[in-house]
């Protein structure tokens, strides 16, 4: 028979199981402090309903929406009536306004599920990537204490991480635009130009950026662009950077406001014992997306700046008023996880983790099966994962498959040993060899998995 | 602005948070019993190539997939070239054959990943449906010791669901192939279609089935398919039915390693601790699919009988002879868990269960912000799941608000407990209101939580 050439779908991450736990094993630690924080779990079909997907977004985001239709659909010569979701954003603002009222506000929901978008395959962009959103969002208003337990959040998914050293980086859209206002910058459209251009300054030099600020288009003059780019570029510490704003002397309300929201994100992240060193007011970031209105977060690993932020996000408005009549403010952020493992994995801090399975108990003598089986029991009663060995190699091959699956310990039993009422405990790292009597497995691999 | 009205997509299942988390624990729960038999997680992307996917199944399967294509595709008028897995089997059979290189084998991995199919939408039917399914895939062989793993880990999967009496039915497809040849029913086709008949005897009377048998198409003579229908109706325990397939007298080599392979699982059970209460063999089922081609399984609720087997599969000979020529028996099964918790809910089985959020500690006195604020993060240092109120409102409302979320404590600081050193511990179940020391809390709480 002629086979098919099995071949994974390009643009899309598929892992060898050791490494697809050291994936799962970080979905882990991001939602168990996503549930630390009090935040509930909600999961949206993969597909949406294409006219209600598709309302708001238009250009580039459509371009690369992938539809879905069932093959009586396309037989029909029908258009597609579904389409995979490209962000979680979208399907939750449909979620929350469908479920209003059943649900208790402020809503503080926690989303991970996979998205799709039809992106040019190339290295490291993916057609399906998993994101790990936390939102809360509150009916007509929410206070702006909830602008600070974000990044306490986030410092507390990147501190269990362990991925190193990461600095969050947090600004306010109010600060800019008001800025924007006393320097004669005025219009939403006009200053929305201006936000996405400064925002390029961690991709892009202050010349360049000035260049874009003054060419046709935005048409600033230069001593506008400057005085951007000056305030843009102040560096600081967060009391420092607050007294800072207080003595440019910028008499707009807008600006006001958003000095007291950053104030407040300072006061607060002190409360949360969050230490100077991990984060910062950094007037630079912007955000592209339209959606924020006030405080915007950033955050960089120190050692690898070039993947750009991992965890991004802020305050919006309203969620949802293409679904809904009601205001829903909100404020979240989002760790698009397949691109941090990626590039984690690149970089050399993602490794083949510990294996889901800990102990593999071979098989010496298979008329020792039964004993073998109850000796898996026990270690399984025991809350310990093993594999018994059920056909029969030679224990130098059984040892090397233990080595494969990432068994942290086999356990050997001969006929002598069983005579003798022990067992051999085999460190598969170190291959140090223990005898122990076999009533006191479990304790011993108990002791050793605390220890 | 005119709204769009949202809704969830036919065929969802869309769960409101506290559900989700029910559905998430079960999640959770078959999760951890596939580790703790050692088996390795694998994820595969939510689409395949079409003509990957598709080189097999025909007919009823391929009208029910969804296709997927891009919007630049479709607006080139192309076919689509991406489809929606429709099963785990097809993606695990194509990743198993492209990594073989990079697997040890026996590869034992579990799957956890939704599943698409275009149904008609019905009460019960769905389009989107989360699979749980384990596989013990090896290469060349695989010891018959494995189809005895399986059901004992069925048994720990269920016993840890707590989702009240089960039982396990076995059966082998080569003992009823070889009572079919003793009976001078030949050809492996002829053979399927009475083994794919004698299976409706869940869903069909005896006489109902006789007809089936009897009638054009399959054509046996009435004393044949009373010998088979009298074969399937057997009932007694597993000795007494391993003893009495040894006393038909049925001289057919298929038929004997079928009855040594019923034996070696009966005998491999008791050696797992399984009672023979719990499981059972039934010489009346045989699964539909062609596929399976020795043990299979099926796993009914006592008292839900009407949901149907809630855990089946079997084992097979070749998992992915069409992607690679590598023989690859194996041994699996599966639980559609979007179904089975769809029955459960309606059955009243399953409600919401314990809340994500354990704690909630309630704002007073807007003054003692960053106190509140100091005893969350004393909480969740602890690992307390905690959520601190951020907005000011009358404590009333924040305790229905702890209810809403299903936080079972809430934590109650006024100006007066603050000056005494003290906080109120609120019981959200029982109502009941303890004083204790501001530095026992986190004691109080764990405390509570362990009992």
């Amino acid at each position: 028979m002629r086979t098919i050439t099995p071949r994974t779908p390009p643009g899309t991450m598929e892992l060898l199981p050791r490494r697809q736990i050291a994936f799962q094993r970080m979905v882990d630690v991001i939602r168990s402090a996503y549930e630390r924080f009090g935040f509930l779990p909600i999961e949206t079909p993969v597909f949406e309903v294409a006219d209600v997907l598709l309302s708001k977004s238009g250009g580039d985001t459509e371009k690369q929406v992938y539809f879905v239709q069932s093959t009586g659909s396309l037989e029909q010569g029908q258009d597609p009536d579904l389409a995979l979701r490209f962000d979680l954003t979208v399907p939750t603002a449909r979620y929350v306004a469908e479920h209003e009222h059943d649900l208790a506000f402020p809503f503080r929901r926690y989303q991970i599920q996979r998205v799709y978008r039809g992106e040019r395959a190339q290295r490291g962009r993916y057609r399906e990537f998993l994101q790990c959103d936390i939102d809360v969002i509150g009916r007509d208003s929410l206070s702006v204490e909830h602008d600070a337990e974000i990044p306490a959040l986030i410092h507390a998914v990147f501190s269990d991480l362990q991925v190193g050293d990461f600095a969050i980086h947090v600004n306010n859209r109010k600060v800019l635009r008001g800025l924007f206002a006393s320097l004669g910058v005025d219009g939403t459209e006009r200053q929305t130009a201006v936000l996405r251009t400064v925002d390029r300054l961690d991709r892009l030099s202050p010349d360049q950026v000035a260049a874009q600020l003054t060419a046709e288009g935005i048409g600033l003059d230069a001593a506008t662009a400057d005085a951007v780019l000056d305030f843009a570029g102040f560096r600081g510490g967060a009391a420092e950077t607050l007294a800072h704003l207080d003595g440019l002397g910028i008499d707009d309300p807008t600006f006001a406001e958003g000095v007291a929201e950053l104030r407040t994100v300072a006061d607060g992240l002190a409360a949360y014992g969050i230490d100077e060193s991990d984060w910062r007011i950094d007037l630079s970031i912007a955000r592209g997306l339209d959606y924020y209105t006030g405080t915007v977060y950033e955050t960089f690993l120190t050692d690898h700046r070039d993947i750009g932020s991992v965890c991004s996000g802020g305050r919006y408005d309203d969620l949802a008023s293409l679904y809904t009549r009601s205001r829903l403010p909100g404020v979240g952020i989002s760790i698009g996880l397949t691109r941090l493992f990626y590039a984690l994995e690149q970089a050399g801090i993602v490794v083949d983790g510990p294996s889901t399975v800990e102990v593999l108990v071979t098989r010496m003598d298979p008329t020792l099966h039964a004993e073998y089986l109850a000796i898996g029991r026990a270690l399984r009663d025991a809350g310990i994962n093993t594999e018994v060995h059920l056909a029969d190699a030679k224990l130098g091959k059984q040892l090397a498959y233990a080595d494969r699956i990432g068994a942290a310990t086999a356990v050997i039993m001969g006929a002598r040993e069983h005579a003798d009422g022990v067992v051999t405990v085999k460190d598969m790292a170190s291959g140090e060899q223990t005898q122990v009597p076999r009533d006191g497995l479990v304790a011993a691999l108990t002791g050793t998995r605390a220890g």
